[in-house]
């Protein structure tokens, strides 16, 4: 199977832009497409999914704790009840919306401090396996590769759900599998060492951590950044790497 | 056919109540829920879709411009491309919540400032209509019976979409069918005139204006109002005047 | 030195009404005032504001982590640099409009999760410290009265803020000083013991636990609760027994 | 007296970043400072605060309709006592903000729809001065240089405040003395007849219209963009010129 290349899209908001999103997305396989509480306005979001619709782009929905001034970068102490609530309102949001646009959207990866907390917390990990499993349509949970990853199946056949694993093409893990603090030196590959990783994962589905320890990891999905002008250039090298 | 009741619901937030929804609900046959934007947040939309499928109550959205400390009764000059969108996002947002709770939405009526401007401005109402008629499911659209409705059903047929025209219960007309101004003496019923209104729009589909003229209009559902206990006993009289 | 009793007002929000503030507002000295970002828009600002200077009533600021969805009740994971940035323009707005209204804002008390995590964590009620040392013209900080009083004393006089310290009428206190959990049997007190508990901390500044304890705080003024009739009435209770 | 140049700042909201704030600081006398309505989270504000005081440039509030989403470009029919309390609310955030930045916050810039509002419905004008008259200590207002000049200063003398009118350096006038809308050919100078036109204000307090007449406007300062690299060398470009 081949190598599945995710970004985050869709996060303008109003008269704010963010993203070189026209530019990703021919290269990309799943754009996670912003749902209006971290970022993405109903306006940005039919923007973005026509983009992806033309771009035969799969979709999935990057639901984030309300808030807008944070950018969802913010753990908020929500409840298990609040969390299933917010998923369903931003999945069904963005959900009917990609059926207007022609797409039938596959999956959710939440965004941040969400992200976060759900690879950090049993807790709000399930609230959110709970709140896609009472989604009224199958889509499927999108999280982090680690080593807990058969807890983290075991959890979802718990709820019914399937998950897709993704490893991150640009971030050094430590040995425990995680990501390298940012504030650490090395945390973020330069270009060359992001390659390779990429490359050993389409190969050989492992990475090496940060003290040269092999990690075995099954990964469905590489999330990559369209940020920047570097950032684009970084995803046409990793897909040209990926296509051959 | 049967006379029907529709009211505004699901208009809590947070820490804040609205409303008597829960004895509201047993007497109506359509609840307009609120979406995220004037009120409603995702844990009361929730708990209403649930109470209006126990009490098998058709449910509808009721999108407004985005608004909450004006609780959506502010005209907001948005553009067509603006309407539309943020009527996809409200409607895609609580209909797949309504399919989560085993209900298939039937229906959008516009809120407040909404509702005033789509009655108001062919420009406005032409956003509302193309943007259901876009919806990947066929949604009704509800709005307000007046000697317009004959150009309101031409529009309609143009977008390819179906109307449900309701009255106002406790509201007196003025002789071109509009609601008389709240300003003005007399502009909302006692009981016993509400009650009189209401038996006259159900047996000859006719209100009697201000000035004691008679406007023949479709109504195909009355608007009734739950706010407070008053509205409540209203509500409970209309729906034994009727079933009887 | 008199007890004074606080209340948080002006938690209203738009077209949704809480608490009974019109008829709190008598028989309280200090009105915690909200300041936008969990409750109180600037028209509920201007009116309570006004209410205030018309009963002679101290008004200090009421700042909360920015959401209005979870009425600040829920913890937001804000660094040291967002805490002082919201603390300035929460309390610069409600000080600015009180100027208006005629009033001196004399204090900041932290709302609900910001409250709470003020009180729990260091780092946390640092950055309030500063923000208020910081701020141009001094107001003083409430706080919870507690067995770390001395510390939080040595804090704010490294800061050079002032302090005020206060004690919940109607809530049982556990031996550490702290309040018993809401989820706990007798966490909150019946009419008697609440006034028993405000009687005892007027005449001894000290408090008796839920084991039986004698807790000795300083206090400088009790909070009470107006969301309510019985509320209201339990003020009304507490002002005339402290007024004898 | 010479020339001021007055230029929107301080429009970036969290994550998103608008405008060349720290390369047009250095060149301009005043910043319209946003007040988190329209755009400008309280980190925003203060980090703009800061960069006017090193800069030594003038402060003004540019509070705006409630609208993140629209960026306070769309009309919202606000009441008067809402506009009044919107004013204030936004004005006492920033100046209490800018004091601890320890600035003399001196004037009042209505912002996008709020300041198209104000110039053509006397309406939100009036409801705009009477906040302004109404706030604890003396700021200006700015507002468009139009041949209605004298009767906004006469409203603004039945209020008790100061005016200061500013003129647009890129904008071509119509032959009332309205901006020529940026739908028609030439709405918008080119550089050189942008610089012809900041040289014929400054020397003579006249602008030519697009039909060729000569407009004689009391202007006190000019309005300049900061959004691109073109706009802050065009900047530039005017202040060396005017420093001739």
């Amino acid at each position: 199977m081949p190598m599945l290349l995710n970004c985050d899209l869709g996060e303008s908001f109003g008269a704010w832009s963010m993203g070189m999103d026209e530019h990703v997305m021919p290269h990309i396989d799943q754009a996670n497409v912003a749902c209006g509480f971290h970022a993405g306005d109903p306006l940005v979001m039919q923007k973005t999914l026509r983009m992806a619709k033309e771009n035969n782009v799969q979709v999935g929905a990057h639901p984030a704790y309300p808030d807008l001034m944070g950018f969802g970068r913010r753990s908020v102490h929500a409840s298990a009840n609040e969390i299933h609530a917010l998923i369903h309102y931003q999945l069904a949001a963005l959900d009917g919306m990609a059926a207007c646009a022609g797409i039938e959207l596959a999956y959710v990866k939440p965004h941040g401090a969400l992200y976060n907390d759900m690879m950090a917390k049993p807790s709000v990990r399930q609230a959110i396996m709970k709140a896609i499993a009472d989604y009224y349509r199958p889509v499927k949970l999108m999280l982090q590769a680690t080593p807990e990853a058969e807890n983290h199946r075991q959890e979802a056949e718990h709820y019914g759900i399937e998950l897709l694993f993704e490893a991150f093409a640009d971030r050094c893990y430590d040995d425990d599998g995680k990501l390298l603090s940012r504030t650490k030196p090395g945390a973020v590959h330069n270009r060359e060492k992001m390659l390779a990783q990429v490359r050993q994962i389409a190969e050989d589905q492992t990475i090496t951590t940060v003290s040269g320890h092999t990690l075995k990891l099954q990964i469905d999905t590489i999330c990559v950044h369209g940020d920047n002008i570097e950032g684009v250039e970084a995803i046409r090298e990793i897909r040209e790497m990926l296509s051959k």
